[in-house]
């Protein structure tokens, strides 16, 4: 099976010098899959030849003269830029000249301008983004990550049926098992749009597990952990946040002094295997769930590696037709409903 | 300054084989300090005296009949279990023979019978649960962590308020920087209740810094970040689970095979600094604010160590004249307002 992904390369903090690198080397690993790479002409032509890549028959470049600013208010974005290299990326998966599409760029504009052109699944109300956090037993799909904050019950509950759909879809497992993320594993605890989430859950044809606390993410207690973009987007950055103070102290720990620098020379390959095992690059590539289409956001601040793994994933959703096997399961779902 | 402090010695999952050893390492090594110590009388000095502290000066065993169950409602700790060891411990603060108390016991009954006992402040509407993270730069200080789900925005405000008051008193700064997380930098984001907070504490006296994200808690961007109980609860819980889970791969790591468990030796004084230095165990004991009394919440699954340190962190607030201060903060506040 051959496809196309449409890469948005003006996108992310640092635009063609990384997305370029990124999507030569996917390409090199994926002998299936030929790439649209969408922004200014010029700039990406020049930058493929620099590469040596400017006669790779499965690479083409489709020109957009726009791009959307990282800190540009979404409305604006979406009304005001129509050749924008992120519209242009989705367009082409709205014609059918690619199967999906990728960035790096702003979320709330890739949100509004991959919400107005692909439009919603029926019976989804708003998209929500889902991402892959490692486990100690493995790794968990987390959602919703910042798309929604002040979601009503219903929304969380549209929230777990997209994410076992993504897990069914990703992973063919059968019935994956849904958490709610919340304060405490009893019924009666936390805040009204929990609650009210719980019982839909409940009584739905899912594998509801119940309630979830925030150390069960990295536990893996459950397939798909379910919470308001709000608090999702919150426990996202500070585990970041947390990685990376506890990778600034083991690097102070084993410089403080020549002995442990030594001590550092001789562990260095265990601390390197470890390292790779936490890294968050290795991550990268969040879906937006519940469009009428595959639309994966990288990571801003995304290196080459990074926004790598962030294609891979959106290859991934595509050979393993997530879009139609969502809509299939909307569908039983509305049967049953 | 001598002082006292009343501890419930039942609660918490250990009970008095984790709070009398606790209890005792603590009163070692802070001469001014009395403990009385709450709970099961028979059960406390059979212990005391198995611990060879039976003679201790500077303990007395406080007799209370009931104990207050990890899962029980608070209502009903409240109303129905009058000489627990929880409310005996706290009705000592409200009757000043101790200056504060200290349990590792069911959250919602220790803060429904603090309210009820100790009452808010004048202008507090409800407690908010304080903590201690480390952060790249030393420490921040964290609320609410659980006590409040759906804040208003002026609860928000006040725990602002409460946060900067505490960290002044103990930390004798004079004006401590606020942050508000929330899922951005810019105004616009966020939810409404942080977006109502934010202008409250813009146009307030306070040193606020404006938004911050998950990540700067622990970059240690502001001295006080201020979060709805939800969302502080999850972050927290989530920063436990991944740390266990970089602990588990660190170790897993260094256990593959012979070679790498002779790394392992080498290294070991390294490994073991850097341990300590992420111990959760040392920011253990988080503080009630709003209440007319200082009262420290320990973990429940605190071990001896752990305890230590909430009784540690009660002393400190004691010895710093933590709820005059406040006190006077608030009427300063008022006569501003």
């Amino acid at each position: 099976m051959s496809y196309t992904l449409a890469i948005d390369c003006m996108g992310g903090d640092h635009g063609p010098s990384v997305t370029l690198p990124a999507s030569l080397a996917y390409l090199r690993r994926d002998p299936d899959c030929s790439l649209l790479l969408v922004g200014l002409q010029d700039v990406l032509h020049a930058e493929l030849k620099r590469l040596g890549a400017d006669r790779e028959p499965r690479l083409s470049v489709v020109h957009a003269s726009e791009v959307v600013g990282m800190d540009e208010p979404p409305a604006q974005a979406l009304r005001g830029k129509k050749d924008s290299s992120m519209r242009v990326a989705i367009d082409l998966v709205k014609e059918g000249r690619a199967q999906a599409a990728v960035s790096a760029g702003n979320t709330g504009a890739l949100m509004a301008i991959s919400k107005f052109v692909l439009k919603m699944l029926p019976g989804i109300d708003r998209p929500a983004i889902a991402s892959i956090l490692p486990t100690v037993k493995g790794h968990t799909y987390v959602l919703d990550l910042g798309a929604n904050v002040d979601c009503t019950s219903e929304h969380l509950y549209q929230f777990g049926l997209m994410g076992a759909m993504l897990v069914s879809a990703l992973e063919s497992r059968e019935r994956p098992s849904v958490g709610l993320l919340n304060i405490g594993e009893e019924e009666i605890k936390g805040n009204e749009a929990v609650k009210g989430a719980a019982e839909l859950l409940r009584a739905s044809d899912l594998n509801f597990h119940g309630n979830v606390e925030g150390n069960d993410i990295y536990k893996g207690t459950t397939d798909v952990v379910v919470c308001d973009g709000f608090v999702g987007n919150v426990a996202l950055k500070t585990s970041e946040g947390l990685a990376q103070m506890i990778g600034t102290f083991l690097r102070e720990e084993f410089s403080r002094g020549p002995l442990r620098k030594l001590m550092y020379i001789v562990a260095r390959p265990v601390i390197a295997a470890f390292r790779n095992r936490v890294d968050h690059r290795r991550y990268n590539g969040a879906s937006l769930l519940g469009l009428r289409g595959v639309v994966v956001k990288s990571h801003g601040s995304s290196d080459a590696y990074g926004f790598e793994q962030a294609v891979a994933r959106a290859a991934d959703a595509v050979r393993n037709d997530l879009i139609a096997r969502i809509t299939q399961c909307m569908k039983r779902t509305e049967v049953a409903a």
